[in-house]
């Protein structure tokens, strides 16, 4: 282009093809195995193409970042109608680690891996993790607490710092 | 504007009327009753305004697009306070039928179709419908096990090449 | 601007930091304890750091800003295994009203207060508070259910419209 102005069929081609989404910021705020794989799923799949991502991690989805919680992850077996079990068969002690079960042996079939490993292979592609101010003093955590690869602790306002210019997806 | 630049009370304009939503593309995760019905009316909403709409249906959301589920999908009646029920009276057998009967009508009332057509509707209106790669394999669902507008299945990857030049929503 | 073309070094620079988030646009669709304060939290957040707040409520979200229910939310205290209590216990009558007490203390010890102050709290602080116009027909509700800091009652065309030019946030 030796003249600076696009011409009309430039500017039609620009609307045809948007321009691509550069980051994303993942909010993950829930506890529950199907809760949290969605988010990390979501960062993943920004990493494999070249996708910027922070993971922020809220309330209880901050479990998915716990050293002590992330293996325990569970699926919610009562509140969910999708799942075809009778409302009364999901209190059932044990109910929850048995379709829990059932379903982390369907993703590694998928090569989704658990928690704790996916969480570790997302920081290592290297999307961000993040922990949410308020909660972690909400919920009496420490630095400590979590895993290693946490990027740090944002107040809310660094959160949307940080998600300028990308899209926010809280999950 | 003979001049090209624009003077300082246009730039103000510019920034008091932003450049109105062109395209949404809204993730239905849940398969509950009260967990689809947003997604999508934000989806037909946006059909009504002209917006360009991306439905993309993963994990139990995909329950309002598969064949078999579609006309069976319930209010939670554990695990939502809101309701007003008792925690013990959301096991009782037939309770969430019970709600989800009463709140379908209430819908029916505001011309807000059950699911199968409301999925037709919006199909027809333009939206695409969009199931998640990673549930349908999680699920051991085929193409046909899903209705026929369905537009394709798409990868994290995909679904975020569609999505470039809009807002992300997930429901 | 006699020259158009911006120098390669500030195209660059352009890149680096990317123009900061101004306005978001939070949609509270959940009417249980820990489904309302994340929005609300965000859309603190987002004033104090000076971008504009739409918060837009819909289906149980509205509890939040229904003067009969707004100080009667609770957490779900079935269907969130991440509570870490068994689901038999969950379902005990006032367990809900015990758990929700439990949050809301260690809340106020963070100086967030309960629903009502915080919805107060937003509005003055510049936040604009909509509820979701399929949503109140379909409850059945009228303008006076509402607290009166209320801006209005919007359609979900009308929503995207005032959401232009910011991120939508459905929480």
């Amino acid at each position: 282009m030796s003249t600076t102005a696009l011409r009309p069929e430039e500017l039609l081609q620009e609307e045809q093809t948007p321009e691509p989404i550069r980051k994303v910021s993942i909010i993950v705020s829930k506890g529950t195995f199907e809760g949290i794989y969605p988010g990390l799923i979501m960062a993943n799949g920004a990493r494999m193409e070249g996708i910027e991502a922070n993971v922020f991690f809220t309330f209880f989805g901050m479990d998915a970042i716990t050293k002590q919680k992330m293996d325990r992850v569970k699926v919610a077996t009562v509140g969910n109608p999708a799942l075809g079990l009778p409302a009364w068969l999901g209190i059932i002690p044990g109910m929850s680690t048995f379709v829990t079960r059932r379903m982390a042996k369907k993703m590694e079939a998928l090569d989704i891996p658990p928690i704790p490993e996916f969480i570790q292979l997302i920081a290592d592609s290297g999307a961000k993790l993040y922990a949410c101010k308020a909660s972690v003093d909400m919920f009496g955590l420490e630095q400590e607490d979590f895993v290693d690869t946490l990027e740090g602790i944002l107040t809310v306002g660094e959160f949307y710092e940080r998600a300028a210019g990308g899209q926010i997806i809280f999950t």
